[in-house]
């Protein structure tokens, strides 16, 4: 391997050490720690995993949690019902409703009823609308954990080709709208584009976030590009317990990349991370202080 | 020259006579003619021309017309108050509040505080946040005009390689946005865009918005790709009179292009039928009608 390795875990922990210090900053200033509400409807056990560790990293940071876990039969009425008592509750600065949610509810309803200003997700359309404005809006995630690392490892991106594969709201779009911000010239590449490895050959800065294992390839990559991988596929293995890959080949690519993240320990850990900054961030926007520059 | 000539004028005119028809059944329907708002502020001569021939048109379409002249002096609080009425207002179906406006009205908030279901410029965060996440929204005019020429030129244009030239919230990217929802792989580029001719030149569809007379030259556009040109320059002539021209270099790249719009003639046209287009889906949302599917 040729590749720098992008450590998103180091990254993520030295962000959440600074969302620690900002948040007793904070509860001095405000006489309150900030407040992260989060929603289960139902059993899915990757959703009960999330967000456990989401709860966990919350408490971590010195972070109020206040915790809802709803039955799988929860009607979309009484969700929408809990969504108002949170959007009310003075003590929530963010709220984050786990997806995917029981057949029964609308997503979009729920996600359009959180308020805008404690959707740490950046899933309202406000704050899509705000990201692509250039406005001060919530940002999903995922896309803001990318930024970062490409930040820390490129420094200025103006004037970089980047490509981000995958066009979803949660990622690409987003991810799109953030690098443009940065100056950088953007393609969004997807699953209809004509010659997929033709375009990502042009990229000094790869993002491949489609959700197909291992679909990027070593001759896809211009020579010393930066790779980050967004993808978390589980993989059948030989001994049955299977294994996490990204959407790109991670072996061969990290043989022609300039820097790349691996999966697990990439984007993944940079994800929980900037939630808890977005929460952080809204603590700071409701109560009309400054959000700290290095969140 | 042997690029077809993209005849935005026609599109225009037929468009338009899609909207005064569909606009009859409306008002059969509804019971009141759909109602456009116009709002011009101060004595700036161009904004007047553009104000007048929207009214102009509006009329023509049978739509109902409420124009408001105010003073260049005019406070914030008062274009505020005036907003606020026309938001109230069941005969008015859209606002258009013609920029730019004087230096002590902060355009931004006036822009926020227009109903997005009322905002036929497509302005609003919540408009472009859900244009950018696939939901119903009120979709910039002259990004809107320019879809519908390649629609109508090309049909299909998924998988098509799209090169927007610009990244403005009201041309750029918003373009980019309905290009991506068209399944077309989007770039867009810009002045920071490092090898600009190299990025175009890869271009099944070009779309310059970037307000630099004739910037885009021949060399940069691949034999047969279509040329949509959304800028507008005045350049100084001999005789004085200066002329129009686009930032396309017309006369060259015709000779190259598949299919090219002209300027004056190409997307100009087009904006104000989408702004007639805009005003009449809105009219439609409002009432609780399903969009006629022409528009």
């Amino acid at each position: 391997m040729t590749a720098r390795l992008i450590d998103g875990k180091a990254a993520a922990l030295s962000l959440r050490e600074q969302v620690r210090v900002a948040a007793g900053t904070f509860a001095q200033a405000a006489g309150r720690r900030p407040g992260l509400a989060t929603v289960l409807v139902g059993e899915d056990p990757a959703s009960a995993v999330y967000v456990r560790s989401k709860i966990k990293a919350t408490g971590e940071a010195g972070l109020e949690s206040f915790h809802h876990k709803l039955d799988d039969a929860t009607s979309e009425e009484d969700l929408l019902s809990l969504v108002a008592d949170l959007n009310a509750d003075e003590r929530v600065d963010g709220i984050l409703v786990q997806l995917p949610l029981p057949t029964q509810i609308d997503a979009a309803k729920v996600i359009d009823a959180i308020s805008p200003d404690k959707d740490v997700d950046g899933f309202h359309a406000l704050n899509a609308g705000r990201l692509a404005t250039g406005l001060d809006a919530l940002v999903p995630c995922t896309p803001l954990g990318c930024l970062k690392l490409l930040r820390a490892e490129l420094g200025d991106l103006s004037g970089k080709n980047a490509v981000v594969i995958g066009r979803s709201n949660i990622v690409g779009k987003p991810m799109a709208m953030l690098l443009i911000g940065e100056s950088a010239t953007v393609t969004v590449a997807h699953s209809r584009t004509a010659d997929l490895p033709g375009v990502v050959r042009q990229a000094d800065i790869v993002v491949a976030a489609v959700g197909r294992p291992e679909m990027v390839k070593a001759d896809w990559i211009k020579p010393g590009a930066t790779v980050i991988d967004v993808g978390i596929n589980r993989v059948l293995t030989d001994d049955g317990k299977g294994r996490l890959v990204g959407d790109v080949a991670f072996s061969e690519v990290s043989q022609v990349a300039g820097a790349i993240t691996p999966v697990p320990g990439g984007v993944g850990p940079m994800t929980i991370a900037c939630l808890l900054r977005n929460t952080l961030v809204a603590a700071h926007r409701r109560a009309g202080l400054t959000v700290p520059q290095e969140l």
